[in-house]
C-alpha cells in the first residue's frame, strides 16, 4: 500500500473511532510529517484525498478539519475502536455486585476465582502451620520490601522454567496482584495520564484508574484475537500514553490467550512509543494442554515492562501475596509500597515459601489444570444445549471464563437482577467497560464441579436469557 | 482580652511564622471582618495598632500590606509556628535508613516496633496454626472489605471496655495502620490539598502525603504538650484545609500525650473549619500504670474522625493487620480499599479472632506495660548519666520513645553515620521534619532489654554525641 494510502486509512479509522470529532484541526502539514515520518508531500497528498473523499474540509490559514458528520454514519464499526475516557466512574455497581457475593446460599457464577475445592487446602494449611513453627522471632525486616529473599528465588526459579530469565532482585512482594498493578501503574504515571486498557477489561484495571485519577484509552479487543494492533497504534499516536495495562493469557473477560507473535508485536509498538508495559499474568498457569503460556515481558529487554501475578489464581485465594517483576522499576515500587502498605505480611510469605519448597506444587497446578478444562468443557456443553443460537458461547483453551454475547438490545444487568432472586449470580457485562458496549455479555466462571445445585442454577440463567431473548422479540 | 488585641495577636503570629510574607496584602477590612466574625471596626482597629507597631504598611487604595521585615527579626520563635511544604519528598533519606536497618548485627536504636522478645511468639504462632486448621474452604468473601466480622467486634468490644462505644460496621480491617491511614486521607482529601501535621511527626506522615500529592501544613507541636492549639487555628485560618493528622498517645517520634482537655479542644475546633480528623493511634495500648487512654475519636459526634490502628506496636510486628474506625467515611473506605489491595489476608485476620478468644491479651498487655515501663526507665537512667547536659533527654510516661535534643548547631545524621560504622542504628530528627529544623534530634527505640551489647551500644552512642558537641566547641 502506498504511503498516503497508509496515512489516509489510519486517519479514517481515527475519525471513525471518534478520535478526531467533526470540527476538530487535524494536525498541521509539517507536525503530521513529524508524527508519521512520512514526507511532507506524502501527508498533503493523504489529506487532499481525504478532503476529495468528504473526510474532511480545508480552510484559509486555517488547514484541515474533520468534517461535519460526513461519511461518519455508515462506516462506523459496531463500537469505537478507541474510546477516551477522563473520568472513570464504575465502582459503585461493582462495589455492590461484590457486596451481593458475600451471601453464602449464592451459586456464583460471577465469581473471579477459581472454585475453592481446587485449592490444596491441606497442603497450605500445613505449609501455614510449618511457617508459624518455624517463624524467626525477628522476623519484620526479613520481609520488607521488596520481601522475603526465599520467596524471591522461587518465584525466579518458576519463571527460569518456563524460559523467562529474571533477577530475584527485580521481584516485589506485594499484597496480592492487584498492589503489583497499583503500585506499577504509580510508578509510570500520576494523575491525569492517559493509559491504555483492553475493552472490555477486567474491572479492577477501571477502578485503579479511577482511583488514581487516570484518563483511559479503552481499545478494541476482540473476544478471540485479543486487542486490535491497529487502534492501539492509533490511540499511541494521538495520546500522551504513559502505560498499557493488559492481559496476554487467558484474559478476564474475554479468555483469549494472544499468540506469541502478537505478544512480541506490541511489546515492539510500545517501545517504540516508550509507553511502559503494565502485564497482568494472574491466569498464565492455567493453560488446558501440556505447553506453558510465553509472557509479553520475555521479548522486552528494555526492562520497561512490569509482569504482575499472584497465587490467588493457581494456588489459593484469600493469602494476599502477590508480585511484580518490576524491571528497571523494581527501587521505585518498593519505595512506593513502604508509603503505601509498608510491607507483606511476613507468616503468609514464610508460609508460601514453606508451601513450595515442601510441597509439589507443579503436580498440583496439572492436576488443576486438568480438572479446569474437564469442568469448562462440561459448562460449556450444557451452555450449547440450552442456549439459543442468538447467543454467542465465547469459550476458549485454558483460564476458566466464558464470555457470552447475547442479542444487543438485551441488558445482562437485568437478568443479573432477575437471577439473583433465585441466588444466582453472574458477572454482567457493564462490570467490563466504561460505557454501555458490553451490556448485553455476561462473563461466566466455569471452575465448579456441575453438580445437581449448579446444573439447577445454569439452567435457571439459561432460561433467564430465554425470556429476555423472547420477550425483545416481542416487544 | 479585647477582640482586637486577639486580633492582633493572631496576625502577628501569623506575620512571624511566615504564612504572610513582606509585602504581602492582608485581606481587606470586610473579608477579615467576615473571616473573623468580628466588626469592621474591631478590624479596622486591629490594622492601624499593628501599622503603628510597625508590623503592616497602609497603602492609599491598596489596604495594608506586611512591612518589609520590621519587627519579624528579634520576636521570631526558634522556628516557624506552621510551615507549608507543597512538594514534599522525604522518602529517599527514610528508604536508606530502613534498608540500612536490615543489617541482622545492628543494635537498632531507630528501630521504630517494640523489641520482638515483648512478642507473644508462642501464643500467635498458636493461635496461627488453629486458624490454619478451622480455615474454611471458602474463605475468601468472609474476608472482603470490611474484613472478618468476628475480628470487627472483637475490636470493637475493646474500644467498648475503654469507653469508646464503636459498632463493627463502622470498622474497615486494613493491611496495617498504614493502610488504613492513606485510605483514611484518600478519603477526604485529593491531590493539590492541604493536610495539618505535627511538626516533628511520624515519617510514614510525610511519606503518605507525597505518595498522594497532598500539600503539607506543618504545625508547631510542643515536646510533651503536643500541638500548638493557636498555630493549629492559624493554619485552619489561613488554608483550605482538608484534614489533619495526628496522633495523642505517646506520640512518635516526641512521646506525648494529650490531656483530655486538649483532645477535646481539637476536636472542637476541626470541626468548626469542618475539617477531618486522622487519629493515627497505634501507641494508645502503651501506657504506662493502670490508666488507659482516651481517644480523640470519643469527643467526635460528627463522625468526621478516622481512628487508626493496629496489633503491631501491641502484640506482634509483620502480621500487616490494622484497621480505621472510619465514622461516617466506612463505606468510602471500603471502596477505595477494593480499588487498591482488595482486601486482608483471610488467614492472618483468623489467626487474630483465635488469638484474641483464645488467649489472654489483656494480660499480655498489662506485661508488655510493665516491661516497657521498666526498660524506658533503665535506658532513660543510663542516657542521663552519659550524655552532658548541653543534651535535652525527652523521656515520658508511655510508650518507647526517648526523644534527645542536642545543641542547635550540631546535625544527628553526622551521629547516624558515624555510629552506623559500629553497627549500632538511630532515628535521626531528619527523618521526622520536612525541613532541616530537627537535625539536632535523635529519636530512640528503649523497648530493648539494657543487656551487655546494648549497653555497649547505648556507650558509643553517648560517646559519639559527645565527641560531636566537642567538636562543636573547639571549631
Amino acid at each position: 500500500m502506498a504511503k498516503y494510502q497508509e496515512l489516509v486509512d489510519q486517519l479514517k479509522r481515527q475519525i471513525q473511532s471518534g478520535i478526531w470529532n467533526p470540527g476538530d484541526k487535524l494536525p498541521s502539514l509539517r507536525k503530521q510529517s513529524e508524527y508519521t515520518g512520512v514526507s511532507l508531500m506524502t501527508v498533503l497528498h493523504a489529506y487532499q484525498l481525504l478532503e476529495s473523499q468528504g473526510w474532511v474540509v480545508s480552510q484559509a490559514r486555517s488547514g484541515y478539519r474533520v468534517a461535519p458528520r460526513v461519511k461518519t454514519k455508515h462506516v462506523q464499526p459496531p463500537h469505537a475502536a478507541v474510546s477516551s475516557i477522563e473520568n472513570v466512574d464504575i465502582n459503585e455497581f461493582i462495589f455492590e455486585v461484590l457486596q451481593a457475593s458475600k451471601n453464602p446460599q449464592l451459586v456464583n457464577f460471577g465469581f473471579a476465582y477459581p472454585s475453592p475445592d481446587l485449592y490444596p487446602h491441606h497442603h497450605v494449611t500445613r505449609a501455614f502451620s510449618s511457617a508459624a513453627r518455624n517463624m524467626p522471632i525477628s522476623n519484620t525486616f526479613n520481609n520488607l520490601p521488596p520481601g522475603n529473599e526465599q520467596l524471591r528465588q522461587l518465584i525466579a526459579k518458576r519463571y527460569a522454567a518456563r524460559g523467562v530469565e529474571i533477577s530475584p532482585d527485580e521481584i516485589v512482594i506485594t499484597a496480592g496482584a492487584l498492589e503489583a498493578l497499583n503500585l506499577s501503574l504509580q510508578a509510570c504515571a500520576s494523575a491525569g495520564d492517559w493509559i491504555v486498557v483492553e475493552s472490555p477489561t477486567f474491572y479492577g484495571a477501571l477502578q485503579s484508574l479511577q482511583r488514581l485519577g487516570l484518563k483511559v484509552l479503552s481499545v478494541r479487543t476482540d473476544p478471540v484475537t485479543g486487542i486490535d494492533i491497529d487502534s492501539l497504534e492509533s490511540a499511541l499516536q494521538t495520546h500522551p500514553v504513559k502505560a498499557c495495562w493488559l492481559m496476554s493469557n487467558h484474559q478476564n473477560p474475554l479468555g483469549f490467550t494472544l499468540t506469541d507473535e502478537k505478544k512480541q508485536r506490541i511489546v515492539e509498538i510500545l517501545n517504540r512509543y516508550n509507553v511502559a508495559l503494565i502485564e497482568d499474568d494472574v491466569y498464565s498457569e492455567l493453560y488446558a494442554g501440556s505447553e506453558p503460556m510465553t509472557s509479553m515481558k520475555m521479548y522486552d529487554h528494555t526492562g520497561n515492562t512490569m509482569l504482575c501475578s499472584s497465587f490467588s489464581k493457581s494456588l489459593i485465594a484469600g493469602l494476599r501475596i502477590g508480585w511484580v517483576v518490576a524491571g528497571k522499576r523494581a527501587l521505585d515500587i518498593q519505595k512506593l509500597q513502604l508509603m503505601s502498605t509498608f510491607a507483606t505480611s511476613a507468616p503468609i510469605q514464610m508460609t508460601l515459601v514453606h508451601y513450595l519448597t515442601s510441597r509439589n506444587y507443579e503436580l498440583h497446578l496439572k492436576q488443576l489444570r486438568k480438572k479446569l478444562a474437564e469442568r469448562k468443557n462440561k459448562v460449556t456443553e450444557r451452555l450449547r444445549e440450552q442456549l439459543p443460537q442468538a447467543v454467542n458461547i465465547i469459550s476458549q483453551k485454558g483460564g476458566y471464563f466464558i464470555w457470552l454475547e447475547l442479542p444487543k438490545q438485551l441488558d445482562a444487568t437485568d437478568i443479573y437482577h432477575a437471577v439473583l432472586k433465585e441466588n444466582v449470580s453472574i458477572a454482567p457485562g457493564k462490570m467490563f467497560g466504561l460505557n454501555d458496549q458490553y451490556n448485553h455479555c455476561i462473563r461466566l466462571n466455569a471452575s465448579f464441579e456441575l453438580d445437581h445445585q449448579r446444573m439447577r442454577a445454569l439452567d435457571i440463567l439459561a432460561s433467564s436469557i430465554v425470556m429476555q431473548i423472547n420477550g425483545a422479540q416481542t416487544q
